[in-house]
């Protein structure tokens, strides 16, 4: 299992394209093309938030009822939610624009929108982008690069993460890009991740490894505590990684979970450690846990928490903070048990032990929670579940932001 | 039903006291004492959190135990919380410091405290304390009022309310103090609200009333979606009004609670505007919600998300991230038939109209965001159920108070 550079355009096959259409930014790339040079199996994960953009109401569609699929269009600026029957008429024209370019079906095409809600596509600016993005595309690493920018809203950088490992002497690569960075608080899919491979496998695994993996990772990580209304995650395989097609779980499947599992936990992280004002990521492990769902109610809790959060933008060990919200996160359990311990690239401490201060040193605490990357382990002394959730710190950048996002 | 002057002292038969002791703070009350001169009748009602402070231990024992209650000791600073064993003894040893001074039983005497989780307290302090606030007791409006004051920690106002009626010709009085104003997101108590009333009533009707109404008051609040480890709401009734004693749901037992409702309703507002950093009161009403049970997980959702909050902040009617937040609530309904108004003093606009925009003026939505007092009314077009949620913008200064609380 080998990471690469690259993102949506590393494995065979993929190519990508990005371009400023103008849809509400000015000057920067906000349209961006994903495309597969033979048809791919497709699997997707979607928000479950009652209110649903359009088009994520598109692609349950094409995912649910196409034999394939070979394009991903979308664009950043605007979310194309909460905008009634034109938003789906302004969501299938981008797709026909872009099957009618590109010569396919327009239910062989995804499509994508991040931004603000309520508000409807430009499609002047859409209609302007597609032939440029059609007539744009490349198989580099660079194009993919440039297409995980264009989809940026509130990011401060692209996400992109790839993996390659061997089937039968055959190179396999799984890569993919995604963004954040606010309303992330991801149920069943997040905010715009695309997945590219080029292993062969059936469409029923594709769906299962997929959905299994958005449980551990996306769905483990929260900025904001808000769910979107346009997480998406879509996972396309065009098999030209020539190895026997994989119908059942053998070896081989669980060696492209593994692959799965490294490329979507790096973008998960990716997206915690930016969130919006961020300046940490955090990751919360529960170990001892009684079951794998009160670990990671636990584990979602500690990382959703203003307080906690607000303490760890302020380095301060404020570990009262992480017991309150693991009690109230709904789970039966004695806080005369409860182990914590913080560790970061600048050292492990033990704050807590069974459930009362170490008297631990507050200076070294600083210290280790001043780290890009804050870890904080919750033992339960339950039993042998674990869960990891990723969130980052709550900062004056993310009020900012969001107090005048739209402006 | 007249709102009157006044707090914990504004019923027959109740003084109060407060004193500077240093359990934290320096030169600052943090100790306060409320004392009926007869034997009360107390409910009570405590926090969710699985995590509990020792005096919500010791607490939960006295009302369910205890054949009558005396006195209220709180202290601010320290909460007493995540504090093991030691913390129990200390909580005993002031509730009987307590006790001795003013002749009664331990059990007769309610504690709180608010403030650090995790530290112990300081029991020089509490014992300096206790005899300084025994010997200033009061039935004074003003010391009342300084009582209030003393249990603040990061609030910024105090918080007290009081109400008077006729039960056949004789006065009775509710009146009550709060405080907030962070790690506020009460579940069954709030963190720290002390009524008291001189009515005669039966236990069993006034554990009744209180539980009914904090559902729609305290439970209503949120100031940041952290459910405190010391949460707790303490009724306590004397019978010094003179009424014949309400054994029965009749006419005077529904003017109580409609005494109760007028006073827990101002203090949990004053609480939710007084949050921490925050510059405006948000009101979610859900209205047409197809059950009670709907409606408070729909106005909740709304008046807790982050985006929500720092719309409110940056007076930006952004009403995407109000749908989103009902969407993501758990709740299930059709977007497409949910009406949304704005309001304040500076006037009311309707935003969305089955479920997206009405073409209102931003300018107009700006100003009526700009007021102290926001309001956001939801039609969800289901059924004939209501709730109101009480919240409040997310600033700058949230961040601030919370990056650096201990230091």
């Amino acid at each position: 299992m080998k990471t690469i550079d690259g993102g949506v355009t590393a494995a065979k096959g993929y190519q990508a394209a990005s371009v400023a259409a103008g849809v509400k930014y000015q000057n920067r790339k906000d349209m961006a093309l994903i495309y597969s040079e033979v048809p791919c199996v497709v699997a997707g994960t979607f928000t479950r938030n009652v209110v649903k953009a359009a088009p994520v109401r598109w692609d349950q569609d094409v995912v649910k009822n196409s034999k394939s699929v070979q394009a991903i269009v979308t664009n950043s600026g605007i979310a194309n939610a909460c905008t009634g029957e034109m938003g789906m008429q302004n969501n299938k024209a981008m797709a026909e624009a872009v099957a009618k370019k590109l010569n396919i079906t327009a239910d062989m095409v995804l499509t994508a929108s991040t931004g603000e809600i309520g508000r409807q596509l430009n499609m002047e600016a859409i209609n302007n982008g597609v032939p440029q993005l059609v007539e744009s595309l490349s198989d580099t690493i660079e194009a993919g690069t440039l297409a995980a920018q264009a989809i940026m809203t509130t990011d401060t950088c692209k996400k992109e993460a790839a993996v390659q490992f061997e089937i039968d002497g055959k190179t396999v690569t799984v890569g993919g890009m995604s963004k954040g960075s606010g309303m992330i608080h991801p149920n069943m899919g997040t905010m715009l991740a695309f997945l590219t491979s080029d292993i062969a496998i059936s469409k029923e695994l594709l769906q299962e490894a997929l959905y299994e993996d958005v449980q551990n990772t996306y769905n483990m990580i929260s900025v904001d505590g808000d769910t979107s209304t346009n997480d998406s995650c879509f996972l396309l395989t065009n098999g030209m990684a020539g190895n026997a097609a994989i119908v059942e779980k053998n070896d081989n499947y669980y060696k492209f979970v593994e692959a799965l599992r490294i490329v979507n936990t790096t973008l998960a992280k990716s997206m915690a450690a930016d969130g919006e004002g961020a300046t940490k990521l955090l990751e919360v492990n529960v170990v001892n846990a009684a079951s794998k769902e009160e670990a990671v109610t636990l584990g979602k809790s500690v990382a959703t928490s203003s307080l906690v959060k607000t303490a760890v933008y302020g380095n301060d060990a404020n570990w009262g903070r992480i017991l309150c919200a693991l009690g109230y996160a709904g789970v039966d359990f004695d806080p005369e048990k409860v182990d914590l311990y913080i560790e970061s690239a600048d050292g492990k401490l033990k704050l807590v032990e069974d459930g009362v201060a170490t008297g631990y040193s507050e200076e070294i605490a600083t210290k280790i929670l001043s780290g890009k990357e804050v870890c904080a382990t919750v033992d339960m002394k339950m039993g042998e579940a674990t869960a990891t959730a990723w969130g980052c710190d709550l900062t004056y950048d993310y009020v900012k932001i969001n107090a005048d996002y739209r402006s």
